[in-house]
């Protein structure tokens, strides 16, 4: 294990993140609100102070790097930023318990938007801010961005695989470029692009421009933390439906937008995964419509609300504009059944991704053939191309594994005693990045009420599931700190 | 697709149907029970017809036999029994109901127990004996039954194998002896002497001969058919505590007690398999003991009511000795998730079983291994035997149809309006072949409110669980009757 070359790595990831928390600090400076202020000085520093003391550590690193370290270095940078960046919510006393700060931190990093906070308008704007801006964070992976942006000398291109590789979402990562640093670079300026205009959009339709950036902030890494109490029930119904377009946005695979800025229209037009995820968006609307239409005065609101809830849980951002703990059993049912292929490979929503599930069905498919033809074996094609075997491997094995974890989180939060609804969507709720979930942890309430327990395997459970599983599980494999290579 | 073939073993097994309705029908003329001797004649009658025609029509098929067909004989076998074998409950009113007496008949032979009879003993025993005696016919597989004892001019060992892959549980058909028809008869043998015990231990218990055999054919199929409304409720804790071990033991996979016949001590002993399903019916006796223990006056009352429901769940019997709905959410928790991996391979039990869960864990943790160790590909282990890579393939394909048949049937069921703890555990129930559920399906409860779209969707569910999905699947692909080899 390199163990130099990762300190060296999380020295630069924990320095952005200390550059990331200025503009927090600088609302704060701009309210004049002092406990905060000092929350965030202290935090900015110690942050730094960390980053330093690392930096110097790990001076003479050797870039010799593998797939193993690549796994361990996000787990890790993962794990480092979220106990650091937790402390303003703790310093400053508006979340007064220690996991409960890392909690907030954690559902904010990986986009979960899951909370322990009863009240959210009692937090103070530059908290709120750096709450939102978490989701921004994590949504496209700082990793990423630090390959986008910062020069690691003697960097090559496989020590930049494999991190992506760990840190993106889906089966696979696809290249944009031949060069893997320029992809990241794409992927960023697409994704500002989106958020600027997510802004603008919310800024047309009249909402503060606070407001608008925490809003788009949560939207664009599919996170959901909101800032009033009943998410997005307020705001004018044109704001709704521009979240939900937005939304559905930021759940498309990337390279979509990029084949689209290339003018590969066709390419666009035959994508698996786009025409599933569009396809199970549009269904599911309907069916949820057709459900709650004697709820509303106008059948155009049905649909709103429909659109909203089937956007917001099938790109794991988990807004809402209406309770849906308090509709009919079959909405709900199909609420529960989207939170767990989420949304596309690429984009910056959890779940298993919809790619996954498509290999996932072909890979089923042909092991039905294998048994009835033994000679006939087939490649599995997605999009046309035939995937490696070890994708497939590696699908089918992650399958078993996201299993195994959700099962086993689901008999420990038991023993808080909750509903067996509660529980299992709590789990499936952060295991894929949601938020909410139903019955006591429905739209409408929040996490609090666990035990510390309960919220330590809520907060594994948020990161395996962000980061794919492995990052996280590698860390708690023996072989990882004894095997020499 | 040899038509011809397929008619010849259907009109066997048709034949084996009918002979085995008898006694259910000379316990009818015993009690003289005038409206159900005529259901049961007619339904021989017409089964004998069927059969004896099918044998005319394919009087000089060609032994010629592909896996493909092996699947579909399965499946089609078992729909033919079911369709035919529903028909007493019919013709004598006591289920008035088609789709319901059809439904009641798929529970007993797929050995599920799910009820849509709302007051069992408001039926006669001659009805009653057909019911439980379908689980000990199904719990070991009919087909299996006819290879052992039915001799089938032209029959080579392809042929057999074929047929018992697709009806025996669990990822691999073990050879017990050279010969496979040998190997069935042994199985058979085994069978029939534990289920002679049973009833021995039963009638030690002072349990009426009439009630023992039906326990028994419960007990020893995994079924948990009861004739008593409150199924094992108010016998004794002697009996019920000779419930639990038979349960256990029919519960474990066959090749062990030919094991130990063999007087080969050591295998068992480091059988993986046996030691997980060991394991985890110590665990969760020992967690729900001690979860329920002040719901009852004495320790060992709740030691004795938590293995006995853990014993009932796990094999997937589903006879209760308490309404466990009304247990605390931890034991319901255990009791929900033990449905999912159920029984052993090669037992009657059903459920995913422990060995496909045990290679699913392997592979999965492989899966993790070659991500970190891209070079080290190690091949999965079993007992010590290295695994085909196509059984591997197989269980992980397994899985992924597993759970898209889960959950599409869970989407469907929902059109009824039953909360969604009812539906989820509607569908695991009948899927993995167990009885009761939770909520509305609970114990205490019966599946008689669900609609007929429903009760067909759990019809397909309860046949695809203890056929292992693929032979019911197979009916359903287009190729299986377009293509020709």
């Amino acid at each position: 294990m390199n163990y130099k070359m990762i300190g060296r790595i999380l020295s630069v990831i924990l320095g952005v993140e200390a550059i990331l928390m200025l503009p927090a600090l600088f609302i704060s400076v701009f309210d004049g609100d002092a406990p905060v202020i000092g929350s965030f000085l202290l935090s900015i520093g110690l942050i730094a102070v960390v980053s330093v003391i690392l930096f110097f550590v790990s001076r003479n690193a050797e870039m010799h790097f593998y797939a193993r370290e690549g796994f361990v270095c996000v787990g890790l940078s993962w794990i480092a930023m979220s106990l650091l960046g937790c402390l303003p919510f703790w310093f400053s006393g508006q979340i007064p318990k220690f996991i409960d700060a890392l909690f907030e931190m954690v559902s904010g990093f990986t986009t979960t938007g899951a909370s322990i906070v009863p009240n959210v308008e009692s937090l103070s704007r530059g908290i709120l801010y750096w709450r939102s801006f978490s989701h921004w964070i994590g949504g496209m992976g700082v990793l990423v961005f630090v390959l986008a942006i910062v020069p690691l000398n003697g960097r090559n291109s496989g020590f930049t695989l494999h991190l992506m590789r760990a840190e993106s979402p889906g089966p696979s990562v696809g290249k944009l470029s031949p060069k893997l640093s320029q992809t990241a670079k794409i992927l960023y300026i697409i994704y500002i692009a989106l958020t600027v205009a997510d802004v603008l959009f919310l800024l047309a339709g009249k909402m503060p421009l606070f407001d608008a950036l925490c809003a788009a902030f949560g939207t664009a890494g599919t996170g959901g933390f909101g800032i009033k109490a009943d998410s997005m029930t307020s705001y004018s119904p044109y704001l709704q439906n521009v979240t939900t377009i937005f939304m559905f946005l930021f759940g498309v695979n990337f390279t979509i937008f990029y084949l689209i800025l290339m003018k590969k229209f066709k390419a666009v037009a035959v994508d698996e995964e786009l025409r599933a995820y569009f396809g199970v968006f549009i269904v599911s609307t309907i069916i949820i419509t057709s459900n709650i239409m004697r709820l509303y005065p106008t059948v155009s609101q049905a649909i709103s609300h429909a659109s909203f809830q089937v956007a917001s849980i099938m790109t794991t951002t988990g807004y809402a504009t209406a309770d849906f703990n308090t509709w009919p059993v079959m909405s709900k049912t199909i609420l529960l059944c989207l939170m767990i292929p989420g949304a596309s490979a690429g984009s910056t929503g959890g779940g298993m991704k919809w790619s996954r599930i498509i290999l996932l069905i072909k890979s089923g498919g042909r092991g039905l053939k294998k048994l009835l033809y033994p000679r006939h074996v087939d490649a599995v094609r997605f999009n046309g191309n035939v995937v490696d075997e070890k994708i497939v491997d590696n699908t089918n094995a992650y399958l078993a594994v996201y299993i195994i974890i959700l099962i086993s989180s689901f008999l420990i939060i038991t023993i808080d005693g909750f509903s067996i609804e509660t529980n299992i969507s709590a789990v499936i709720s952060c295991f894929n990045n949601i938020g909410p979930g139903l019955d006591g942890v429905g739209p409408a309430l929040n996490y609090a009420h666990y035990s510390g327990l309960s919220k330590g395997v809520m907060i594994f459970c948020m990161l395996a599931g962000r980061l794919e599983i492995f990052p996280i599980l590698v860390l708690f494999a023996r072989k990882t700190w004894t095997v020499r290579r």
